[in-house]
């Protein structure tokens, strides 16, 4: 995965923390992820494709997952209801839709999250892709955003001298 | 979800089954999946999008992913190694890409397909998709099939008269 494709991940997880949520949020690393990597509570993926298909996935420590849901439903939140799903699951495709606008080149249209409850999880990127890793902190706890894209294949072109 | 999408579905996973593990599978039933699912050792999850988008999520008895491996490529299998993981990847993507085919005026492309792996794991779809679940047995074990497309909104036509 190009690494120019990376930063416009991370301006729209800040971007969405902040106008969404009210949390200012810091990125803390960047790793490329060639192992299994174990996941937090809670954790979001939604597919892209287009010039490029992949996937992007946040996971979220419990605390993280209900203080934002909180800050964008409102009310008390002390367990993972169906309204910390939806508000994972409506991060999730905040952020990738931001990011997509942002690499508008790559054309690419978004699937629908799914939300992956559960401890002791992992979730693993097809062995031929290398996603990116990128740990964040904030006042609420840590999250981590993996971002896997493979370009597609072009078409080839026929040059009529 | 339009119950005339599910066929295709089907068709595929007995389809790829047959032809690409010479396993013969036979689904025992259907249901409109509204609450929180359990599934089972190892899950794969793609997303598509186009004229519709949405995700297709295939999760394996672990029995089930050991001899699909096996089958695949060959040698025994004793416990989910990288092979397993790439082999449950590949699946639900030829899965959902030989349905994708049958559903051509949906225009869908696949996104990349991940693979959680853990006990005791659940994957939701947001609340307002109301997926299909399709439990299927084999001679090795039982798997379970969820799809759940939305309709993407149609463009305004202008008519000019």
């Amino acid at each position: 995965m190009r690494a120019e494709y990376i930063n416009p991940f991370i301006e729209a997880t800040v971007d969405v923390f902040k106008t969404m949520l009210g949390c200012e949020v810091e990125r803390t690393g960047l790793a490329v992820n060639q192992t299994f990597c174990p996941q937090f509570d809670i954790t979001g993926i939604i597919g892209l494709s287009g010039r490029a298909h992949g996937d992007v996935v946040i996971s979220f420590e419990r605390d993280v997952a209900l203080k934002a849901t909180e800050a964008l439903v409102g009310g008390t939140c002390g367990e993972i209801t169906e309204d910390v799903v939806d508000t994972v699951g409506e991060l999730t495709n905040m952020i990738a839709g931001n990011a997509k606008t942002q690499l508008e080149s790559l054309e690419m249209s978004l699937a629908l999250p799914t939300v992956i409850v559960g401890h002791n999880h992992s979730i693993r990127f097809p062995s031929k892709v290398k996603p990116l890793s990128l740990p964040f902190q904030s006042k609420w706890g840590n999250f981590n955003i993996e971002v896997g894209l493979i370009e597609s294949p072009v078409d080839a072109h026929i040059v009529v001298g």
